[in-house]
């Protein structure tokens, strides 16, 4: 590498992100030193983008440093949580300043936005992947879990998942659309996802289990029913979708889309049927962005129903624009 | 891979390492909840080993396992924490469960060792790369620090350095030793270091600064240097080899693999002339297994004296084996 691992940080990853009193010793040390505040309970996760698997070769270094936070900041916004720092593991193959100038503007910029200082991390060779680790806090005894939920529970999503899942097929050239600022649209919710930090924030006080959509829809509701010990049944028509999408690929693709197509990081919750008045009320949700799609309930599974039948989505492949 | 994220998570690293009370939410969910305790800091390091840059193809899974957490720990036991929490970003071409196995043994009973909970983690396909992120905690401003030396402060070493990267040649066919016992000692100091906690812990009383060796002691120590605003001096002939390395490479040699090999996860130390008295009372070398071996000077840089003179290494190239 042309530029040595300590001069690299030093001028790219020094002073990233939000400037916090709670960081007694940042990066450039063999570890952080950092202050817990001691009414709360620390809240610790970390994801790994790793090039030609969640991200095409050749995407945009900002783009890559964004994700890389994101979906980290995502999985502390389905706990309820406020973050507070985060750590770098970073492995490329060469050291190339104007790549890392990008890629650390990226990060560097979400992280201010969600007050987020950079506390420490590590640059390796190899393959290109980028592991981000967030800490935040959450109020004792307030984390959303997977496992709150119980059958009969509203469940609900936010954002118009989807559309992520057709940015990527853009960026690999598997569809193409006309219009170009709905291309546009599509590709930055898969280049710049937005983690629902506040969203999480205020469903402290109203879900009954929350978990981040990464992985699709049905899979992840699939998963925050399992953890409660029930099943859970979605709504084909109540799919929340964007014009930009259904212009896109046809209302019937973009559903297929919403309920599969991954990388969405929206928030999919769970509300007991006595708290909903007071979840519209606090949080409308035209404002908030978020829809009923579905209830959770005791027969176990991931179903979806249109017109009062289940769709069996054994004949889906994965390649949804093969 | 044939076994899904969720199950690969579940067989192999649910209830890896210590069980801790202070775990309120562990692997499984979006993320970790933790009790931090109040009257101490937090500190948090990451580290990544890559296939092919830090250890060779083929490596055993378990060695893999144990090292992947031990770089890690040594950073903590360089600033004297006590370990509590880690949580691993897995990325694998495939999930063999076989290599699952052995490397989650590897992991997990180093941590049980240390009394460290696995918390959390991802899993992704991808070429063969581990970053384990590491928390633990230190009472309330003794951290130690690389900055805390000052001119005149004596430097030490613990363990034998160099034994590693002779180990790491072993298994890259760049180095043949006869001796078998020889060869599995050097081995095993490359396949399982020795993170130095309870060394680390002991240190807040008597170190004014504090580094763990991972890219070669001579490097290391002027990291340290730097760091505290002045230069070291080493001295040739007071480095500390085990005669398993000397016997394979010679004394000549051994000494340069112990300043420039890499991999030891040692500790570097400075300590004040006022203090050395009392670190020998606390902390009797031979049973520490620790060595003094040079000083910090106010001129900068990082020299080796031998015979009073000060030795050029830039003759000296990467392979310590060509």
């Amino acid at each position: 590498m042309p530029l040595s691992e300590f001069e690299l940080i030093d001028r790219f990853f020094r002073d990233c992100g939000a400037r916090r009193t709670d960081v007694r010793l940042g990066v450039g040390d063999d570890a952080a030193v950092l202050e817990c505040p001691t009414d709360r309970q620390l809240v610790a996760a970390t994801d790994s983008i790793v090039e030609g698997v969640h991200f095409p070769a050749g995407s945009s270094p900002e783009s890559i440093g964004h994700r890389a936070l994101a979906v980290n900041l995502s999985d502390l916004a389905a706990m309820g949580a406020e973050p507070a720092w985060a750590l770098l593991a970073l492995t490329m193959s060469r050291a190339d300043e104007q790549w890392l100038r990008e890629f650390s503007g990226g990060l560097c910029a979400l992280a201010r936005e969600h007050g987020v200082a950079l506390v420490g991390g590590d640059t390796t060779s190899g393959p290109l992947s980028v592991t981000v680790h967030v800490l935040g806090f959450v109020e004792r005894a307030t984390a959303l879990t997977r496992s709150g939920g119980s059958a009969g529970d509203a469940i609900y999503v936010s954002g118009t998942p989807g559309d992520a899942a057709a940015g990527l097929a853009l960026a690999q050239g598997r569809l193409t659309v006309e219009d170009g600022a709905d291309a546009a649209q599509l590709s930055r919710r898969f280049l710049f996802p937005t983690p629902r930090i506040a969203l999480g924030r205020q469903l402290r006080a109203h879900a009954s289990a929350c978990i981040d959509v990464s992985d699709g829809l049905l899979g992840d509701a699939g998963k925050l029913a399992a953890a409660s010990g029930c099943g859970v049944a979605l709504t084909f028509d109540e799919l929340p979708l964007s014009p930009a999408l259904t212009r896109a690929v046809g209302g019937e693709r973009a559903r297929m889309l919403a309920l599969t197509g991954g990388d969405d990081y929206e928030l999919l919750f769970s509300v007991h049927p006595d708290r909903i008045a007071a979840l519209h009320g606090a949080l409308p949700p035209e404002a908030w962005g978020y829809r009923r799609i579905g209830s959770l309930r005791a027969a176990p599974g991931a179903a979806v129903v249109r017109d009062g039948s289940v769709i069996d989505f054994s004949h889906y492949g994965f390649d949804h624009f093969a």
